[in-house]
């Protein structure tokens, strides 16, 4: 059983799943080894809480084209009771949550970015769909969508796939940034991301690519070389309340843009996070919903675990501009 | 010239350091290069600020045992006057401060485990050398020294060094830290890192080796498998006011717990923080200086970098046995 343990010197929660550490590794020398993911073998991963399916086949078996299960290697556990534990220096909790896998084609692809447009947005609608339905679960507070793209980016499965976390508390950066949201709102009266996002539409510097409804820029102040951001050009929350209108749109921005990555950084591997608003009375109807894709391109080193602090090698302005310019 | 610039939503501070990307790399086929921290080839390091040699050689020949130099590609530079640019979204300064290297050995060793405890005493008194010198300037707040050990930790040059930062401003999370400091110590009257040592030298179950002076131990949060900290038994706030009937012992205690890593993980790339008082006046006699070794072993993915909590499959208590129990 996974367990949360907090850091009384740093603040710092972390997980301790031992658990983990038995997950199957499929890149390299093991990559002949069955993949879980494929279709024809269900029966290898829990069974499915969600599928989509072109004709009324059975549950767990092939004729899928998207598919969700819980994670098999949980970081966190929905079956349990919390439980708390806290001798004024030592303060751990059992790790409750939800961890689901979204298995994103039948096919053994390895990256969303060679899905169809059509796809992708099949995908989106899954990511919606399951974020809708533990939203209503009050056991959570807070909700988060991610993507370990190749290997070096932490990526255990080469199978095209992302992972969905529901929390029962929200993590300490994300109460900070929704701290600092509410202070900018009440000294301006403004959404903090909306007015980041009119500047930078304004300025181009670091914009990549633009439709009607979203943005994907490079961030002023990127923590990791060829940083992208995907935004909602207007305010919109929640992620999972996206509009069917916008489905399209956010497919292409994202396909057009991992396109432009793949082109200009040589197929990097990635992680892509979607924050949405946690549930959090001074974050509703105040978020601003964005995805984040962060190329790992260097490793984080000394300087940075010991201060928090990131070094950038390229600047966000010239990681834009070569994006922009990309042949793709 | 770098640049550091805030991000205005996570409050987070990055360095931009466009030149970083031009540093050599040393690992692999580029193995064959001549390395620049080879005693003969001091004319490819700036000039040395510190020395130690057996006899009164010239400056920046052979002959050394140690050498300081400054960062041919630094992060932060000291010869510029501090500019600050904010247009209440984008904020930046120029990169202001310190950035050394310490080449801790003339011969091309690559790891400060191999190296003899009478020369790891010399790399000692090198780091307290550089930080007081560095303390007596009123321009820094904050000093640190961090090694990365190999590639995957982030190394550049396989060639056995460390590195100083002195900035003029203190990192977010240091002042986080600093203040829970605060607020214990009012609440109980007790430095927390007094009472997390005592507390784990009697339970013994995270502690890996331990003399009258200095503790070994994994502890209780570790964000990473294997993670350890050595941290001196009695009060001491500042790392540079190390006595020098303590060199000694915190030589053995490093010799004794990376010979004990190295056996049990194989050898692994980890980074290693000094975590010494900021000059801060609510730290001021009240901090508690450590050695941070952060294996690293798997590679943060989406979930951390997304939520700022780790992941580690390996227990401390597990790790701090297997590390027990190496026979070294």
């Amino acid at each position: 059983m996974p367990e949360l343990r907090k850091d009384s010197i740093t603040g710092r929660w972390v997980i301790i799943a031992t658990d983990r550490a038995k997950r199957p590794h499929q890149h390299g020398s093991a990559a002949t080894e069955p993949c879980p993911f494929c279709s024809g073998n269900e029966a290898m991963t829990p069974p499915e809480v969600l599928a989509y399916r072109r004709s009324s086949g059975d549950s767990n078996a092939p004729g899928w084209s998207l598919r969700v299960v819980s994670n098999k290697y949980p970081a966190f556990e929905q079956t349990v009771r919390y439980q708390a534990r806290n001798d004024g220096l030592l303060e751990s909790t059992n790790s409750v949550g939800v961890h689901e896998v979204i298995i994103e084609s039948p096919e053994h692809v390895t990256d969303i970015g060679s899905l169809s447009k059509e796809h992708i947005v099949l995908v989106l609608r899954a990511y919606q769909q399951r974020l809708r339905h533990w939203r209503g679960d009050p056991r959570w507070q807070y909700l988060m969508i991610f993507k370990n793209q190749g290997e070096q980016a932490g990526a255990s499965l080469e199978h095209v796939h992302s992972q969905l976390v529901a929390l029962p508390a929200i993590p300490k950066d994300i109460v900070d940034q929704v701290d600092r949201m509410s202070k900018h709102r009440e000294t301006t009266g403004q959404c903090i991301y909306c007015e980041m996002i009119k500047k930078e539409i304004e300025c181009r510097e670091r914009v990549i690519c633009l439709n009607q409804r979203f943005v994907a820029l490079c961030p002023y102040a990127s923590r990791f070389s060829y940083e992208i951001c995907i935004l909602p050009i207007d305010h919109r929350p929640v992620f999972e309340d996206i509009l069917e209108q916008e489905m399209t749109p956010l497919a292409d921005t994202l396909r057009d843009t991992l396109a432009r990555l793949s082109l200009v950084a040589n197929n990097p591997p990635y992680n892509l996070v979607i924050h949405t608003s946690p549930k959090l009375a001074s974050a509703d109807g105040h978020y601003h919903w964005h995805m984040e894709i962060m190329p790992q391109l260097t490793r984080a080193a000394g300087f940075e675990w010991g201060s928090g602090m990131h070094i950038n090698a390229v600047a966000p302005e010239t990681a834009a501009r070569s994006l922009r310019d990309a042949r793709i």
